[in-house]
């Protein structure tokens, strides 16, 4: 059976690309993975430009002029400037161009301005309140990386170079199946032996919150005709597929053979609690990450195996989340296995919810995160442990 | 000057909710804020359940059957049982009801099944591996409260209790003004004195990634008369303006004079850096939080002041981010204002971009936060300093 960071390990060694690139407007582009490094087609600023609203002026002028000069433009923002009179001072204001021949703007706060004159109080130090060409980026700078997600700053960072639209990797089709005979869609009544079906949910909201397309194929009973027919059209259909249940030892459990028959298994049990039965695995050539049954082992074998895989298929490099450590206000006793316990954080510590089976969704709804308990080590209370809050695994 | 903390204060205690309730079907419900409490409807699980593959019997029985028991039944997932014929065992599956008579199940893998006969070579306690009904939820619980934002395993749980709708608040509408005669929008060509408008795509990827639906008022001169119709044109169309730009002292700067003839200025001003300018208003009855125009200005007022008032409008229950603490592996000087540096997260502390300048945007898209340094004090290297990663300021 393999370590969690044996499983992790493989599926990135085996992960490829599977998304195309394509050109995408910008005001379309936040969330992507950027596709194409970016080097800088101008520099940013464009031109020297004033941080303040003040006068612009040559600095070795100021003790010649007595202090005061004539004042011989007004440049606001967004204007062209002219050539600066020689020994006179141009009126200028925060982010207005500096005009040829100024080299220091002194903020309107330390002159007094009268009669088309300007007298300077204060002379700052030549060069000051000015913002020169290039200060944020270069032309020619390479400023993104391809396989980068494309966020806020880095959004604002390619308007601000004038590029309208950049090439992004079209969004990665999950293919979500949900198998087990007792599962039926909320809205219905339950029968006898029926339970809901949490697990397409949670993993359509994991899977759309990742920057994937999810496309649901359904409820599919624990029958391998039923089994091969849904995974050959979702294998038709999208990049990668994701089905929760049917991966256990059981019987009754069928999505491991049928992927088999199929293609092939490459990788079945991870040393992880909850989520052993985890299995990958490839219809044809689409790969398929088949997660337990268990809403818990779910959310925990998808959080922790399958995002950086599928992360990775779309093109993002991936790099992993280092825990932060908390002192455990809890005792929990080791495993054998890596054990991931739905916890949330106060303000002395970690708390652990006090009912971990995997059937328990409530632990992860109660909780902002999951402590990470290594193989083999118990937790005692006052030590620290490691915590990886769920907003650092968006 | 107000502090950081009392212009957020003073915002929140401003907040009011802006965005109406409606019904939302789950599989559009992931990251929408709850409008509702949520009462479990019923148990869940619905029924006790087996954990495990094995076979369910009275665990009384065990002695006197001389450990040995026929099977009576096959208890598939999603079957209805008959009641357990008395000292006899049923072949269960995991997630499949347990009959009535039975209290326990023994895995398969401590069994010798032959001949229609199953031997259980191993007993568990009374009790073991079953689930028992609403071990999750038991109904008439409240298991959500309103003002909850629906992560993956929120949704999840809803689902579970077979909900298909719920009712969440609509997307808050967010309008963005980008004031200032020197933008131009990306695509286009530059002329002398001209920047392109990285703010606006700045904003709306952030304003998206909240959750909020931004709508984009384009770019408006620094004309007075031009600021007065795009504002009168947004506050008609949205919960709430965001402009950048056009709010710090100069006479080219006509937001908060045009805010203050259409409705009122709150709040002017805050000791922050990045960001000193930001102002907060009405158009009428539509509130306007007045960014600065430098693209780093906009990102921290924007994270640090408007974030939190804009979670309120949307109904969320606001919390403060907590701060990590890390290393300083730089020195920098305090200033009369919080400052709010652009960082970044190595394996032996926090460095801190070079060009802190508030037109540098690249100072973000190089780090993946902000290090909060408290007005007044200087940092140095090798001390703990506060920390504020971007992704724990989703």
């Amino acid at each position: 059976m393999r370590t969690v960071a044996e499983a992790v390990a493989e599926l990135l060694a085996q992960a490829e690309l599977r998304a195309a690139p394509e050109a995408t407007e910008l005001a379309q582009a936040a969330g992507r993975v950027l596709a194409e490094d970016i080097v800088a087609p101008c520099d940013v600023p464009p031109a020297d430009n004033s941080a303040m609203d003040g006068y612009a002026f040559r600095h070795s002028d100021w003790q010649h002029a007595d202090r005061a000069f004539a004042v011989s433009q007004r440049i606001t923002a967004g204007m062209a400037p002219t050539a600066l009179v020689a020994g006179t001072a141009a009126r200028i204001f925060t982010g207005a161009e500096i005009p040829a021949g100024a080299d220091t703007v002194v903020m309107q706060e330390h002159c007094v301005a009268e009669n088309g004159q300007v007298q300077v109080r204060k002379c700052p130090l030549a060069g000051a309140n000015i913002r020169p060409r290039g200060q944020d980026m270069q032309s020619g700078e390479r400023v993104l990386t391809a396989g980068r997600r494309l966020d806020a700053p880095a959004v604002g960072l390619l308007a601000s170079l004038g590029l309208p639209a950049v090439r992004t990797y079209r969004a990665l089709r999950v293919a979500l199946i949900s198998n087990g005979s007792e599962l039926v869609e909320p809205g219905r009544s339950l029968g006898p032996g029926q339970i809901y079906n949490s697990n397409r949910y949670l993993l359509d909201a994991l899977i759309g919150g990742w920057g994937f397309e999810a496309r649901d194929f359904g409820i599919v009973p624990d029958d391998p005709a039923g089994i091969r027919e849904v995974l050959l059209e979702a294998a038709g259909a999208a990049d990668v597929i994701v089905s929760s249940g049917g991966v256990s030892v059981g019987e009754e459990d069928h999505i491991k053979e049928v992927v088999a028959e199929l293609g092939a298994i490459d990788l079945w049990k991870v040393a992880i609690k909850p989520g052993k039965p985890f299995a990958f695995g490839r219809v044809g050539d689409t790969p398929l990450l088949g997660l337990p049954g268990n809403p818990a082992s779910v959310l925990v074998t998808c959080l922790i195996i399958a995002r950086p895989y599928l992360l990775a298929c779309q093109g993002l490099a991936v790099t992993p989340v280092p825990p932060v450590l908390k002192a455990a206000l809890f005792d929990h006793p080791g495993s054998p296995r890596e054990e991931y316990l739905r916890a949330r954080v106060r303000a002395d510590g970690v708390e652990c919810y006090p009912q971990q089976s995997s059937g328990v969704l409530r632990s992860a709804v109660w909780g902002d995160g999951l402590v990470v308990q290594r193989a083999g080590r118990d937790i005692r209370r006052g030590e620290a442990v490691e915590f990886l809050p769920y907003a650092l695994l968006q």
